[in-house]
């Protein structure tokens, strides 16, 4: 598929766009391309990153970070966006600490090594993703015991919400994950 | 269902919110429920509807604001998300002053009174919706005759992609359409 | 789509299709389109008919008229029929008294506003329409506490299998609602 | 399952129903099921064989009887419909003289041993039966160098239509085949 | 379709194979065309038949020979493979000494004169078929009841399994089942 | 899950499948579970890996065997299969020489770096994994430009049929993939 959509330079992107991506490739090492291939349209960028980090950087709720990242990698392999599941698979390695639970989460999370309120919560997320019209009570009911409040189920439906755009956006765009995505977290730090 | 998440009140929002709220009310006559529903959540609030903005109020491209709304009612019938439907459904009508388009767009939007033009972009908007993983070459393809532009299909997939979302969240936390959206635009103004 | 199976003119049809016909003119105000499109086919027609009657106007029973009509509106949106939703919606709102009721059937029957029992009742439809080989007992069981008899199941099973006849008559001959039906039932009578 | 719907014995019926069975009984040499299944309501029956006289007794048109035939077995499988396969399986068999083809239409016509007419006919069908709000013109130009008239036409489509009643009505009221029917026009008549 | 894959005549094979072919040709009074169609391959051929001897005929477990053609007919019929269904509905109806059993299982299973605990091998056979991924602990649980042992489980699973295999292979390479097949056990055999 | 099916240890299987295994071993540096899950029946084992050889292992034809573990790590993420993506990915980066390609071809082939010619037998690998029954003259005519012999196609269908058994029984018995295969062919050697 030929580039259709031109990711604009770095240098050329208003200032506030510039410092964020500035800071993550400071934090990261390398600008993760989804920074830069939304960049061409800077009113949907600044939302984009507004609603991404009002949902992943938010401190308080049960979620833990590498709990979000397995939603979003569960969901994104649902589907089939291969730039979010390279992408956030990586970054549920490291939250996670463990080189081998994204390509479980990604294949079949059935067979991933998670604790049964993490299969709750892929289960909840995945029927969000796919048949967000037969959401009902049982639904949540299923989430109580295992500690999810009400905030935390929202949380999980609007990170299934949310990435399931991104999904959509990535997978038409053409957008394809950095190489140094599919490394991260495999291999112990001082290895590298 | 029960409420399980109760919608703020008007007076207790931040004041650019009240103050957009207020703008809408002025203009519709009413606040659209999802303007309150996903305000106990200031963040997502502003990024959800800087989003929709950036989208849906934006002046170039080939898109009339008819063509943008028929996007949402035929992917939201599409997710059966009955917020989407009989809300945009609503706009549909008025955008386009045809009373019976929104209900044809939702059922079945191939028996629907429209143009060449807005088949292939509603045919477009559900590949994106339901299979964008499948996106490809031909897909471009079959839009170009029809005079769409790289700008306008970006459009047509990211109208698509938001408002998934938004079926997803309008679903999963119960948010129903405000009844004045049912009869908006079936009958001439001078009747009402 | 061009007409390809026109429509026989009233005046050349057989006195007792006419008679009919004329009866449900008298009642409704215009004559739906269904009775003119199936008319080519006299003999069709008159066991169509036929059958409609014998399934929507038997007395007995503890199926409503309304629970009839949310049968056909559900399960025509299943199939995706315009001409179905539209004109059976238009008498659902009618018989109902409800004017916001069609659209919530057809859109997502789930966020209806509609008694457990008929939410027991479209389900049930909903399997007949989509699964009907996957009918077990457990199904007809599930009817039961909401009053259900053996006959009144008979009458869900049979107006989903013959209006699945309609829809699919309709979609395939391109049967098109009469304009009249989208506004039926959503405005109170004194204003029309 | 329990024997829920208990049909009624032949004595009891109406004349003209017990009439139109005997000259069955009188044809077949035993009473198809389906006749006294449905007898519980004379009405329904006798709407359903009208309907079923006027599409498979009438005598204009290009279909042949087998290739009616060859219809509602396919459809019949693709519903999962036990009465229908078994039934219309052995007149297929017995109307194209062909007592392996019922067996592969059912199982997958793809690989049965009928013309190039006949699969364009079956796909056509299949279409109607499972996703009739898609048929669009391009599948009626499919049927056209086949020699199918738009009367063909509609009598492939109103026989699948009919038939998918016909089907859900079997499977959800547990009608089972004659064991008659299994073994008819599998082996050469001077052999029984 | 053409016959793009020929298959070799018996007396060009390797001595292993030739005695194998004609010690079935001895037994059933023809060759079935697998036995043929897979030789132009022998090393694949060999493995073929190795696995399903080990399946197929060995002597312990629970498993009946019949129990075991249900699963290979019900599965095929899944899998819409004409040679599976034919051949193997017709040893299952002579391993049943039942007629119509092989139809009905084909057809719908859920009709079937089977047992409970038939029903409940041929679902988790279904699932291992079309979900395999899905496969979790109350599957397992549902068998206990009807006295299947885990080595009972892997033979359910690998039945279907390798089937799977076999209805891809026939399916692809256009393997049509012998004449012969079509009629086994359908007829007491003094009959014949 | 609980370990259901317990491995057997390598001391206690017979000479021939201890030896084979060693050789694995020896090679590889470890034994892949497969060899061992599997092993606790040695008639099904032996026909396993004698198959899989058969397939895998061939000298002749086109598909290099880059190519076959191509067609293992699609049609495996198809089924969802944890152990066969994980593994046959693993061997895919090492026969490619490229470390990004299992995870692309495993999430979205259609976005991966492969040629033409290997999307076009993906395609078809995938139409033989979901729906072989559908498989017909055009699919074979659309490998033909790509250079895909009659045998290369057999190849193709083979090794889709084969690990369909292979997913199918690794799902079902819990195997999971070696924690070695997770990174193989990841880092370049010398860094390891």
């Amino acid at each position: 598929m030929p580039t259709r959509y031109r990711a604009p330079e770095l240098k050329d992107l208003p200032a506030d766009m510039r410092a964020r991506i500035l800071e993550v490739q400071e934090k990261s090492g390398f600008v993760p391309n989804v920074f830069l291939a939304l960049a061409r349209r800077p009113a949907e960028w600044r939302a984009f990153f507004a609603y991404h980090d009002a949902l992943m950087l938010k401190e308080d709720g049960s979620l833990t970070k590498g709990e979000r990242e397995m939603i979003v990698t569960a969901t994104g392999a649902a589907n089939q966006c291969l730039y979010c599941v390279v992408a956030h698979g990586a970054i549920l390695r490291i939250q996670e600490k463990k080189p081998l639970l994204a390509d479980q989460v990604a294949v079949n999370w059935r067979k991933a090594d998670i604790t049964p309120r993490q299969r709750a919560m892929i289960e909840f997320a995945l029927k969000v993703c796919l048949r967000s019209h037969e959401i009902a009570e049982p639904d949540f009911e299923a989430l109580r015991p295992h500690g999810f409040s009400n905030e935390d189920i929202w949380d999980i439906a609007a990170i299934t919400a949310f990435f399931g755009l991104s999904n959509r956006m990535a997978s038409f765009a053409d957008m394809l994950p950095n190489p140094e995505f599919y490394l991260m977290g495999r291999v112990p730090r001082e290895n590298k």
